[in-house]
């Protein structure tokens, strides 16, 4: 397996591009996002777990029922939820690009990001149809650009892997920042693949690998209304469809979590406001849902996130943000180490503070990507979990997020 | 039930000090608190939840076993707590100051709070014991003084109340600001009354008001593991003991009640860095565990506090926020408004958005208290949490507490 470039457009037969339509304001800003198979391609979605579900996310879910689609359009700026008409204008979007790209209207995804409660009107949407569907092309990284809200940089990542004898590709682009918490989606990933995967392995795989990616990613732990990550597999690649499990379906697998991995750092690495990357990786739990509930404890406690803002290596928070995560720990066996590229140092054994350098703790925890490591001494279950920390800047944007 | 002046020291025959003793560098900042009765009182307490737990909570729980205490003994600036000598620090402490007050050890309540993970010396709190109990009076104000940490205010209150044909007395201090959230205790609290109450009614009264009370205040969704709440009822009121459920004992459950809500509405609004009390009330849930739920998770919602920081009447978050609560609610039947001494605005009918003035709402959401009102059609559950906005104060409190 090794990393490519391409996106979303790595894999064979998919096509993408972004543009400005005018849901924002601001015309540098792209705000709609399309990626096109050229063939029927099989596909598999989770979604947010929040009663309060956006309208595309509904749409989208039924859409989906036959375990097939060909397009995916995304707008920003605006998420189409908690409207009276919601329904109806992403039913609206999704007619007017299949009539205009001559697909069926169920193998569209749609899908929508931005502020809640505001009508989004659909005009700028259908109006821009043409001008995004002519410019469509090898351009992942417009998709990946028109789907940002608050995020500082697009995501877009891809891998070549091999199955049977045949080269795969898949890849990926994600829009992240707030709101990204455990407990499905959590944000926009959409990922493509040539690989031939039936839609039930592909749902299987994307099931699987969520909840120890997405689910354990966490920037602020609100978890949003629309978020929803959507796999397409065209099968170009031309390798025996996997239509069970075994090594095909595990090489597929492991491309997968190579996207999502890479997808969850750097939607926690770019969460709101954030200035570091935080990865908790636990070992040593007596089971795995226990090595889980301790690595998104201590990913999401605000005290634990501000101490690593201020590079200061309160390791008290550490241990507090574990005894309080539910799960069932003997703190007296508990170590905790923060490591990053300047080295590592251990802050606590066996649950009791011990002598350590604060100028070498400083020097570890003033680097961008810190990795706070928990080693339980209780059994075998390994987790990791991915976040950032609590700045400034999260409180700006968030405190004037619609103005 | 009348608010009277006085805080623990407003029952009969309890007498308080506050004094420096060297726990914190600052001098002119009291670190060591002290409240005794004259005689012994029956006692109840709650403590965190964690399971991480202070060093001085342990000695304090089976100090209390036998339902009955004299002396509370309190020092902010160091936690005590994952400490190899903690438990052996806290009694020394809790030895110490029953052979001064000629008492027995076991009737010493013992608290702490501060740094995690410091040895914390006994000498200066021993040394400074001939000091603290000569200064022992009407002095309330110095024990709630000396048990903050970042707290920017003293928390003080007292009632009077009568059971029977008897005026009782019930007043509280309290240490707040970060690690503040639902479960337990949560913070530091010391109650004082007069009235006479079996420490098995008294425990029932205590457990029952927190669950309404302490646990529905949140600061960050950080459980502390020092913290706890203590009642001591020493019977100088000279009422009959309260001894089992009736009027006697609700009258006395109200009267704490008062005690509770108000030091609730003071830790809350004075979280580290908070610039707004918000109070959540939900109103016709299905049931009072919907209620709770809601309310709690409206007033931990890190992008509901923020945008209560920025006034912003972003009521998408508060719909958020209920949606991902875990509880069973129906959105479409959802009304949220936004109240403060300016007037009320609805932002929110039936799940969707409506009309409103910005401006107006605006005005509203500057004011220093905040309530989000959120009515759900659906029962007769209520239930009221209380917290703050999250502020750039609190990130910089939090990025270097310790240096």
């Amino acid at each position: 397996m090794k990393q490519i470039s391409g996106g979303v457009c790595a894999a064979k037969g998919f096509q993408a591009n972004g543009v400005h339509c005018g849901i924002r304001k601001n015309k540098t800003k792209r705000d709609l996002a399309l990626i096109v198979s050229d063939v029927p391609a099989n596909a598999a979605a989770v979604y947010t777990q929040n009663l309060v579900i956006g309208a595309p996310n509904t749409v989208t879910k039924s859409h989906l029922e036959n375990g097939v689609a060909r397009a995916i359009i995304c707008n920003s700026g605006n998420a189409n939820t908690c409207n009276a008409d919601g329904i109806e204008v992403a039913e609206k979007t999704c007619d007017a690009l299949a009539q205009t790209l001559k697909i069926a209207s169920d193998d569209v995804v749609v899908a929508s990001t931005g502020v809640i409660g505001q009508r989004l009107d659909p005009t700028p949407i259908i109006n821009a149809l043409p001008e995004l569907i002519q410019g469509l092309g090898d351009h992942g990284d417009l998709a990946a650009e028109a789907i940002m809200t608050t995020d500082t940089k697009p995501k877009e990542i891809a891998f070549e892997f091999t199955v049977g004898d045949k080269v795969c590709h898949v890849g990926g682009i994600a829009k992240g920042s707030g709101m990204i918490h455990p407990n499905l989606a959590t944000m926009l990933v959409f990922i493509t693949t040539d690989c031939a995967v039936s839609s039930q392995m592909l749902q299987k795989a994307l099931s699987k690998d969520v909840v120890d990616t997405f689910n354990m990613t966490s920037v602020d732990g609100d978890t949003s209304t629309n978020d929803m990550v959507v796999v397409l597999a065209n099968g170009l690649a031309g390798n025996k469809e996997i239509t069970a499990c075994g090594s095909d379906f595990d090489a597929f697998c492991q491309a997968l979590n190579a996207v999502t991995v890479w997808l969850c750092r750097q939607i926690a690495g770019d969460g709101e406001g954030a200035t570091k990357l935080l990865e908790c990786a636990v070992t040593g739990a007596k089971d795995l849902p226990t090595a889980r509930k301790i690595a998104k404890s201590v990913i999401c406690s605000s005290l634990t996130k501000a101490a690593m803002f201020g590079a200061d290596a309160n390791w008290g928070r550490v241990l507090c943000a574990i005894g309080y995560s539910g799960a069932e720990v003997d703190v007296t066996k508990v170590d905790v180490a923060f490591r990053s590229a300047k080295g590592t140092v251990t802050v606590c054994k066996k649950g009791a503070g011990i002598d350590f350098s604060e100028e070498k703790a400083k020097e570890i925890l003033l680097e961008k990507e810190i990795d706070i490591l928990i080693a339980l001494g209780d059994g075998d279950g390994n987790a990791t979990a991915w976040g950032c920390d609590l700045t400034y800047e999260y409180v700006k944007i968030n405190g004037d997020y619609r103005t």
